[in-house]
């Protein structure tokens, strides 16, 4: 691509303020785009802070975020159930990160009976059922099996279940969105285990068990088990987390969140699904002709818009980047389309490497708001070539009372004050 | 490759039971190699421990590890000036990690006067010198600029120095190689900022200076400014830690860590070198002849074993996943060899990707331990085709008075009770 001179104002790229997204690859194009608006112009004298007059803290054995910080939290919800605890979500605040990787201290989390305290030294894992030779593990001996790691998304099922609401509700992106983390896990293939249990050719599913007190139960197909899944023992290169699955949590790549079974305890290898309770009262996706869909497990393409949202105010017309995260349980993204006109024109995203299966990319688009009304959308195609439908597509497929596997065009409106909200667009 | 017919005790691909990285691909290996040692072979009646007979935690805020890791903990070292505070390092315990990425509470810390506490409202940036505009940035306004995300360690130069000493010091990994960590960082492009400000042609160098209380700053070419240098923002999907630059570091991908300048408040560009006191007294590599190099930037091609490693004493002969971490500060990791026998014979080990340029890979050999003696080693190899030196020949090249940018060949000795330690083979 030959060089074209510098637009003073960005390359326009799509209605309503959308910039080429060369500006990410050529420096040069951003003062034009950013204008005189960002930086002030008297660099001299620099004020010595009174931090620089003292000695800094000392060293901490585990670091932690910075205090002015501490609104970067999680967001947890209304309990699921008053009479116990730890029966609901906690959520990740997208909207205040960057990046492709979650913070394993910000990580969301889904439990149904809280996080169990559970002693590394007395928890086994068991696999039975339907193999030549059952087997007994303990954390340690699975230390020392051949391990693997793969950055790779974890996304609830009822993530973005909030859209499917009649009207739209006015939340932000940890409420509606924040079912979604990204880790790097390490962990031994599960495969690796299998074939040393020696699988019985009747075997086409396994029973996932975890070891909280609900002793939260899936039904995985042998396929899946055989083919990427994996025992974690570490995210983002520490021990896993407790309210990710320590000390060991099974990861299945691509599939609704609860069936990486947290703490777990046991697989059993069986010929049919058990149909626990976790899989017919919940993570079942309600049609609109009052039927249901069963095992519907890779969570479909889907992207969401990151930044501007809901609680970051846009501070006056000028040069924004539109950030988000684009993902797909069937494989990578190909494509992010952004729009500020709710859709009516779009323009491709810069995409942020590595690109990698089943893992989120950070997309950036860049836009010059010019004060008026705009309503930002994305648009996600993964490498199978699905895209991201719109609402109405979605709801006339699926109609809107699934709950589960919502992954339809989302829209924020950005009014003249520059809030943004959430919209049906 | 055809399927070779398995092998019970593994494929031999080195001697003192090195076995081929295929037991990374095909898992229908391992159980010959790891035989009946690991599982237990009675699977039922599986226990039910205590945390499965009540509800568990309640969900928080900001996640923390489990309080049975306690001791995954960074190393921090005897204080280097016992008159003040935050002089010195915090090591990362990296023989208790896996995977590429580093978890930020674990990151590495050097700091040459503690950890300043600064106000994100109150910090403010200049670009100055030989710039047509003087620049001065508040943090919110950085946050305004199109960014980037990129996944790459930094390493302290002096990190291993300890390998200088001329007998081996009864040390492990954190005290040894813990000056090393990977996050995924975020921010805006230096050449943007540069660019904005518009460089001299006289520019040639650039002077960064943090705002802690020692005013940490280096000398950094400007070409490097404007090659892959950014400002950091976030690290590993949240704000820069404290001990990690907050609210702004300074990355230079590949250079030795202090030239990531944190807590980052000026950037001058100058014609020449500064010789500030952080390049003159420290930071330069003494060699043999009592010359020595200054500005010694790219850490060079280097490989660490971080399992097996001493205080991880292995548990009877039988098979043992090596483990370790090869980065270089020139490009990426072509291929990691690795020995049992000190060097004598080496295989390659499988890498796991994705391998990206100037971010560490992590390495795995399957092994056989007889229960014999061993000595474990690692070789990198980067591609511009720098292989990771002998220590005899580092120390031919360079004398072994340097300090910094130590990047030879390293051994861990494992006895017959399974115990490893720091030797010089």
């Amino acid at each position: 691509m030959g060089k074209r001179p510098q637009q003073p104002s960005g390359e326009p790229a799509a209605g309503n303020g959308i910039l080429s997204r060369r500006i990410f690859l050529e420096s040069a194009l951003v003062a034009g785009a950013t204008g005189a608006g960002l930086a002030g112009a008297r660099a001299e004298p620099l004020a010595v802070q009174p931090w620089m007059k003292m000695p800094g803290a000392g060293f901490a054995p585990y670091g932690q975020p910075s205090r002015f910080e501490d609104k970067v939290v999680r967001a947890i919800g209304a309990p699921a159930n008053p009479a116990t605890q730890g029966v609901g979500t906690a959520r990740t605040p997208l909207h205040l990160l960057d990046g492709m990787v979650t913070p394993s201290g910000l990580h969301f989390e889904r439990s149904h009976s809280g996080i169990p305290d559970i002693d590394p030294n007395q928890h086994r894992l068991v696999i039975h059922g339907l193999v030549r030779r059952p087997l007994v593990f303990t954390v340690e001996a699975l230390q020392r099996y051949p391990m693997t790691s793969r950055i790779v998304f974890i996304e609830c099922a009822g993530n973005s279940g909030a859209l499917n609401a009649a009207t739209a509700q006015p939340l932000g992106v940890a409420a509606i969105h924040g079912l979604l983390g990204c880790q790097e896990w390490t962990g031994v293939k599960l495969s690796t285990l299998l074939d040393e249990a020696g699988v019985e050719p009747s075997a086409r599913w396994m029973i996932a068990e975890g070891a909280d007190s609900a002793a939260m139960s899936r039904s995985i197909p042998l396929v899946k088990a055989m083919d990427d899944a994996m025992l974690c023992l570490y995210q983002n290169g520490e021990h896993v987390r407790p309210s990710n699955g320590y000390p060991v949590r099974l990861l299945v790549p691509g599939f609704e969140g609860n069936m990486n079974v947290k703490w777990l305890r046991r697989l059993k290898l069986v010929a049919e699904p058990v149909m626990a309770k976790d899989e017919t009262s919940k993570y079942t996706v309600l049609l609109k002709d009052e039927k249901a869909w069963q095992f519907v497990f890779p969570m479909e393409v889907k992207s969401l818009i990151t930044r501007p949202a809901p609680g970051i105010a846009l501070k006056g017309p000028g040069f924004y980047e539109i950030s988000g995260l684009a993902w797909s349980g069937n494989g990578s993204i190909r494509q992010v389309d952004v729009s500020a006109d709710g859709g009516r024109s779009w323009a491709p995203a810069a995409l942020q490497g590595p690109i990698l299966s089943k893992a989120p990319v950070r997309f950036r688009a860049a836009w010059q708001w010019t004060g008026g009304p705009a309503v930002l959308q994305s648009r996600a195609t993964d490498d199978t070539g699905m895209v991201q439908p719109t609402r109405a597509a979605f709801a006339a497929e699926r109609g809107l009372r699934g709950n589960y596997h919502y992954n339809a065009i989302a829209s924020w409106r950005i009014d003249e004050k520059g809030e943004a909200a959430n919209v049906y667009a």
